[in-house]
């Protein structure tokens, strides 16, 4: 299954040629990585038949393409791009998403807005999400090399209801970044406010 | 020190008046506390002699002012004088603060930002607060009615170091609301970020 064909021109060209490109700029840790998220994405998006499997194949790919990028390369396209300025005040955890999607975009030539958005949103996720972002969401959290305590019970609630999944992620990760006093982005805590305290 | 004698004419009235209109307009339960606030935002601003009493003993009294209109009372303000239209996603709790200062404005004609503000913020407060809003924010915690585990701990917190007071709240009032999965406004947590995990 993760050798799909790439026949809709999401991204110009193979599949085999876009992991190559993956192969040369990451880490082999973030390498690996990536494709167990793109392998988690899969089995989701085909346990709930509900997506494009070649726009989930590529968002997965490409979701950390951005993440080993220095900060400087970050802030020079927050400047040129006229991002909004808040961004600043952020670091490589909500840039490689935002910002990444820029990237993406000038350097890899795709276009697709849901694959930008699942980028975008893989981090903080948004109130609004679509199958794409959900996928990706909870691929990046769930797959087989992460282990925390209670990711199997995140794994069972996310392939029964994938929307419980991503509330379940959303509750920990609230709580981890409370007990770690680490900074909370506003838009998790909009996102955890829409599949959490206002969907009880 | 309560029976403060206005001569500032932050309010056009005496106190007794103010607190006259205050009784007449809230329940018994909620003015008692509203002069509690107020001991004790005056025993902080005392204690750290740094803040003008007057501005302090007004902000205080009227920091409730609006908390026990109905909902409809504050969507038409909100629509009349064109606030930020997410206001109308939330509720009475971040109503009362940031609609209520126009209330203020308008019903008690008081215009002292420092008051205002110190209303506006007095729920969610903010990332930077002034003197005014740290009181309010701090004295509506932990006014004697108070009872909540660690509620001495925080009194004592808060009087040795007024921001570490702030960070005190901030802490257990995001554990408080995860653990009743409440929705969180967004400014808490930009609070917060300043408060607690940016300051670490």
């Amino acid at each position: 299954m993760t050798n799909i064909n790439y026949q809709k021109h999401y991204y110009t060209g193979t599949r085999a040629e876009l992991v190559a490109i993956l192969a040369d700029t990451l880490s082999e840790f973030r390498f690996q990585h990536v494709l167990r998220v793109e392998a988690k994405a899969l089995e989701l998006a085909e346990h709930f038949a509900i997506a494009d499997l070649e726009k989930v194949s590529v968002a997965a790919l490409v979701h950390d393409y951005a993440k080993e990028r220095t900060d400087d390369e970050f802030k020079t396209i927050i400047g040129r791009k006229h991002l909004d300025q808040d961004m600043l005040n952020w670091g490589n955890y909500v840039w490689h998403g935002f910002v990444g999607a820029e990237m993406i975009h000038d350097e890899l030539a795709i276009t697709d807005e849901d694959i930008l958005n699942a980028v975008r949103r893989h981090t903080t996720g948004a109130p609004y999400m679509t199958i794409y972002d959900k996928l990706i969401f909870m691929a990046d959290y769930i797959e087989d090399g992460r282990d925390f305590p209670g990711v199997d019970d995140c794994r069972a609630t996310t392939f029964a209801d994938l929307d419980a999944g991503v509330a379940w992620q959303l509750k920990h990760t609230l709580n981890y970044l409370l007990a770690k006093q680490t900074p909370i982005h506003p838009k998790t805590v909009l996102t955890y406010n829409a599949f959490v305290a206002n969907n009880k």
